[in-house]
């Protein structure tokens, strides 16, 4: 059977999600937590959206195959269905910076990788010292200077489509960089931090970063809007860009389609894709 | 003159507000910051609410007295007013986990402690494990049971006013126990948490942590809400009550009256209560 967790964690203190050796990683973690919640050996995990180093999942989804039997036995007498016992197994065994939100049999043909239709992330920014709250500073990025929300968002307005963001992401072989951007916008919460909320079929490497970085710079008034677009259509990186940090950025959802779609998505996202 | 600081504070770190040898205390890393900053010996700082350890704060206020020719000596050539200058210094000698989010100087007769009118507690609760988000552990608490938020405010309702809050108190010789409980709610955030707001004009040692401690167990429905009257009018501690965690506990906000009351409002104050 295969089986579907969606989980959240506090990437502060991982170094990403892909297991390495040596590092603390939310996929190492993950995978060691199942082996043992399940006895079994270790089993590999599919995630929808690969974090980077420090950044945060408020919806991620990963999906694994194991045997009926194993989720059964390691239920044993505990109360409820096997894989609410699952859940409550994993979590304790797991830190308290990731949590397993839920665990479900996966739907026939679901990929949490490619039967994915998008990826919506967070990217969230205190631009005043006042506004700089001990108790959310692992995941709200401080600024020291004021942002313009309405020019950000009249430079994120040029970025939206499908594009080759080449200019955007670490390059990689043999790896297209043309993406669907759905949905890029701006808005200043009640409590007065900025919020990006942006939306895409996938992401390429270090793409939300540095879209992100580029409307800092158009905020700030350094640049004009339509500055982005000129980035986009060099295809290549600007010096004047940078990266920003990943402590501001939460996967917050991934999209799937209905049950009787997500064999076939996952078919085109492959055909689409030879590598993310 | 004397300054007033605005502050926020991540607890899980500190143990607790007050200045203790051989510990990391959120006054004793103040001050430290302080002298610092202003290059002068140790003052001492006065606060509105003594948070115990892993309590947080988003609106503690305290006061301190200093020489005028101190804060503007340490301001030096620095742009802008010599206070902000002071909040910049400060921020870069303390760790990431207290801010000081202003420094003004304090009206005549303001006194942080005995000046104010009330303070403002929130108390927030995930009583679902879906709701568990890694990003917000550090200051929710995670309760195993689902809760009844009509049944706490059932209950809250009958602790309202000028009471003898003995107890919820952890009794201190000489101290009264007779406090004005001014609002006591719960809501049910749009993220599915539990949140309570409570305020007082002061509040004794682990007050708030036995109130919130009665209503979990009303909000479980263990006991019907008339209860929290009842321990109150039993004026001794219940074994069945329990002081709740303080990770779930923030100071938010403390209430001051215009400036021409401060003066005769601390000297209300001090007659009342000979010590917190």
């Amino acid at each position: 059977m295969r089986i579907r967790l969606d989980l959240s964690y506090d990437g502060t203190d991982f170094r990403g999600w892909a297991t390495q050796p040596d590092f603390r990683t939310v996929q190492g973690s993950l995978e060691d937590a199942i082996a043992m919640a399940l006895r079994i050996p270790l089993v590999r995990v599919v995630c929808a959206g690969r974090t980077d180093t420090g950044v945060h999942a408020r919806g991620q989804v990963v999906h694994f195959d194991v045997d009926r039997a194993d989720v059964a036995a390691s239920a044993g007498r505990s109360r409820g269905p096997a894989l609410d016992a699952l859940v409550r197994r994993l979590n304790g065994i797991l830190d308290g910076d990731v949590r397993v939100r839920r665990a479900t049999e996966a739907e026939p043909g679901f990929d949490a990788r490619f039967s994915a239709l998008w990826r919506r992330y967070a990217y969230r920014i205190a631009d005043r010292p006042e506004l700089i709250d001990p108790l959310t500073r692992r995941h709200v990025l401080a600024w020291e200077r004021r942002l313009d929300v309405g020019l950000m968002n009249a430079g994120a307005e040029h970025l939206i489509g499908l594009q080759d963001f080449a200019a955007y992401c670490k390059r990689r072989e043999g790896a297209t960089t043309v993406r669907t951007l759905l949905a890029f916008e701006w808005t200043r919460t009640p409590h007065g931090l900025i919020e990006g909320r942006v939306v895409a079929d996938a992401f390429c490497h270090t793409m939300v970063r540095s879209l992100v970085g580029c409307l800092l710079i158009v905020g700030e008034g350094r640049r004009p809007p339509p500055w982005a677009a000129e980035v986009l259509s060099g295809r290549v990186r600007d010096a004047s860009m940078t990266v920003v940090h990943a402590r501001g950025l939460t996967l917050e959802e991934v999209g799937y389609p209905d049950a009787d779609e997500l064999a076939a998505q996952a078919v085109r996202t492959r055909a689409r894709r030879t590598a993310e």
